[in-house]
């Protein structure tokens, strides 16, 4: 057992940013005493947490300054101007090192901003740190704590992210999901975070793959929103793909007229804990009249369960193939440079052919497809964000097989990346003191909506927490 | 006038590969030797021709000598095992530098390989030069000259590998399109080549933009589908997309049945003697059979023709705003590492919102379903390559305004681009002695449909000659 204190979703953890520009305004704090709390926050907590990959806090004093001013006289360039937050160091940023979690990183300083951080900076905000990723965004684990339970990993890659905002900081923090890399960390940490549907944020330089998408961690709606919305104002979507839609402050919260309610593969990982806490949030969805679609009351529901059977393999296959020219390059280069965890995936990869991948590509159509089909049915997709609390973090012993999914497992995720959908993670439960995750997945396009009913599930149903 | 031998579309130019592999296998010829001419001929015409931004002969040799073993032996890796290629110099290779046209990347040398670089050397073809791209795949000419007359362009941006191909140095080497930048230098230059429709070779780490391929510059149907092929078949297409399809060595030749005609907004560009070459080849495709349709005697292609107007203004459009985060971190990093061109585009970018993208990207969709509904109409379809032959070269004077399209004008190129469609140049026009090329351009997958009826073409039809 550790010092960490026990999770209670009824308390507030981490920080907000939207309700202190109020005190910016009538002069009573300003950014510049916002992002001392923070730095003063990571004094003491970042020895334990290892959230962060880099910081700066020289350059972002300098911004925050420069915001002090500019909500001084009353023209703040954005929501969020002043707003400290943290980069998942696969992004490049200019005035900071991208490390990727990787030893053949180490150093590498390309003195570029990524097109979500240039963005970011255009709308007034603070660049405070690079926050820890696993390995290239996979699944080998960089040395983060969970902030709730320090013996426990924070989930993986987005690690130093989620962890970074629930240990109050920084109020955000930018992660990356290419198989469940923002939902799974942020609801290990009790983070409320956005994965927008694909394409919907600008990725910049990182387009290696078909279905990564950049998403906020943030310890509230209004912040996770407005994090995304002033991005995608500036910088759009991806290459070819439409930019986040919706209102320019988070949407209001909305209850849900009929969910989904998907178990998916993942369900045979839950605990029994787990679950009971999943079932009693579903039930006081039923007691507040949100009809509630299963595979026992509707068969349609049932086929799209089994199609979606084998997503995780999918998901995680059709991501090695389409990063292995990269991962070659970088073990041609550096052959120490990355894990034993790496090496195996681009052994798979190699393994696999161009008609491999088209079949693959097929049945990720199919699922859309088929996903797409039931959007009359109900308004969202229910789920759990991952199996149970986070895991015991495990450290290698060196020559022996890794340990897997040190990070936890992605389960719950695939489908949402799978699917190109944009999906919403709500701590409303608490599992042996540690927070678990509900998640709410929408149709691609629909990040508003999604975001309008998680609001509401927090606003409105009650915690659970269960021993 | 320059000593450059005047063109005639009957006199076999540059080199093909496929017919000398028969000679490897009885021994009256090999890898090793083919590869000697090409350096031999790259010593007569690269002093003037200037279409290499460097070359690796030594480890080219090497591949060479390797590739005559396998060949001796029996045991090719594939049909262009030996192959001596070129790659453009925006593409990463291992084993020659990347400096992309610009100053900015003047000694870049990552030591990695681009995907269809790997697929290349997996297929036993040998690397054996970069060539010229206009800077950063845009218009600001290279020194490239055109092999038939070195007071002209080559066109751009492929200018390095347009130019090499048609002066014998190599038989084939890979360009890029995301506007006109393989179609148009591969028609001033004599090439037969291939734009493939979006996606359907791996780019690699070239993903920057939502339109742009990989492409293949040769002398002969056989080349440039085999090369096609062997990336395709190794590296797949790009993440999400399906590969090249068709068959293992070039389709064979077929007469199409219909062809739609389109004038394009390019129409109002192309000069008399143009024109009249072209509609000399309509009669002959007439006089053979195939019916044409076009804006005179069908009204769809009339409203499909009002749709293109403003195809080019598009295409350029949203490249600009795709590549703006990229130069504008060039150009933060190396103020002067970009030429004045660069920056007039960058200035445009950064002048367009989110919103514009959106709406050019829907305007691109419904061009797209427009074009998409034309496919029962016809086989594909004819255009021009290029509005006549390549321009004069220009150097600009210091300190005044840059000359506009010094490469040509992509006029006739930015539908296919906009369209995702396939498209093949056949040399089959003379204008003023200097090389035109015709263009068949089909639905996206339809690659190996336009190399049949292309080939179809360039095998049956008299070539058109006009002072």
């Amino acid at each position: 057992m550790t010092d960490s204190t026990a999770y209670n979703p009824n308390v507030r953890y981490g920080l907000t940013f939207h309700d202190a520009t109020r005190r910016f305004q009538d002069g009573t704090d300003s950014p510049s005493q916002y992002l001392e709390r923070c730095i003063e926050t990571i004094a003491q907590r970042e020895p334990e947490i290892q959230a962060l990959a880099a910081s700066n806090p020289s350059g972002a004093r300098q911004a925050a300054h420069a915001s002090t001013a500019r909500w001084q006289t009353g023209n703040p360039l954005s929501p969020i101007d002043g707003m400290p937050i943290g980069i998942k160091d696969l992004l490049e940023t200019r005035d900071m090192p991208t490390e990727m979690g990787c030893k053949a990183f180490k150093g590498n300083f390309p003195k570029r901003d990524n097109a979500a951080v240039w963005a970011l900076r255009e709308a007034g905000a603070v660049i405070l740190a690079k926050t820890v990723t696993a390995e290239l965004g996979g699944s080998h684990p960089g040395p983060t704590r969970n902030p709730f339970d320090t013996a426990r990993s924070p989930g993986g890659s987005s690690s130093g992210s989620a962890a970074a905002v629930a240990a109050g900081m920084m109020p955000a923090a930018i992660g990356t999901q290419v198989a469940g890399s923002i939902i799974r960390p942020a609801a290990y940490c009790g983070n409320i975070a956005l994965k927008p549907g694909q394409g919907a944020i600008n990725r910049g330089e990182r387009m290696a793959t078909s279905m990564s998408t950049h998403g906020v961690h943030t310890n509230c709606f209004e912040d996770m929103w407005q994090v995304a919305f002033e991005i995608a104002s500036r910088a759009g979507g991806d290459r070819g793909d439409s930019a986040l839609a919706g209102p320019p402050t988070a949407p209001a919260a909305k209850q849900p007229k009929r969910l989904i309610v998907l178990e998916t593969e993942g369900w045979a990982y839950v605990d029994t804990a787990t679950r009971t806490a999943f079932e009693d949030v579903l039930k006081q969805l039923d007691a507040a009249g949100t009809a509630l679609i299963r595979r026992d009351n509707n068969c349609t529901v049932g086929i799209f369960e089994s199609e979606l059977r084998g997503a995780q393999d999918l998901c995680l296959a059709i991501t090695a193939w389409e990063n292995r020219w990269n991962t070659r390059n970088i073990v041609n280069q550096h052959p120490d440079g990355v894990s034993e965890r790496t090496l195996e995936i681009l052994a798979n990869a190699e393994a696999q052919t161009p008609a491999d991948y088209e079949q693959m590509l097929f049945r990720r159509r199919q699922a859309q497809t088929m996903y797409h089909n039931l959007a009359e049915m109900a308004d969202a997709i229910i789920t759990l964000s991952c199996p149970g609390p986070a895991p015991v973090y495990v450290d290698d012993a060196p020559g022996t097989t890794p340990v897997p999914r040190p990070t936890g497992n992605p389960v719950f995720n695939c489908p949402s990346s799978l699917l190109f959908a944009p999906a919403v993670t709500v701590p409303l439960l608490a599992v042996r003191n540690l927070p678990v995750g509900i998640q709410i997945m929408g149709q691609r396009g629909d990040d508003a909506l999604v975001t309008a009913l998680a609001r509401w599930m927090h606003d409105t149903l009650a915690t659970v927490s269960i021993e």
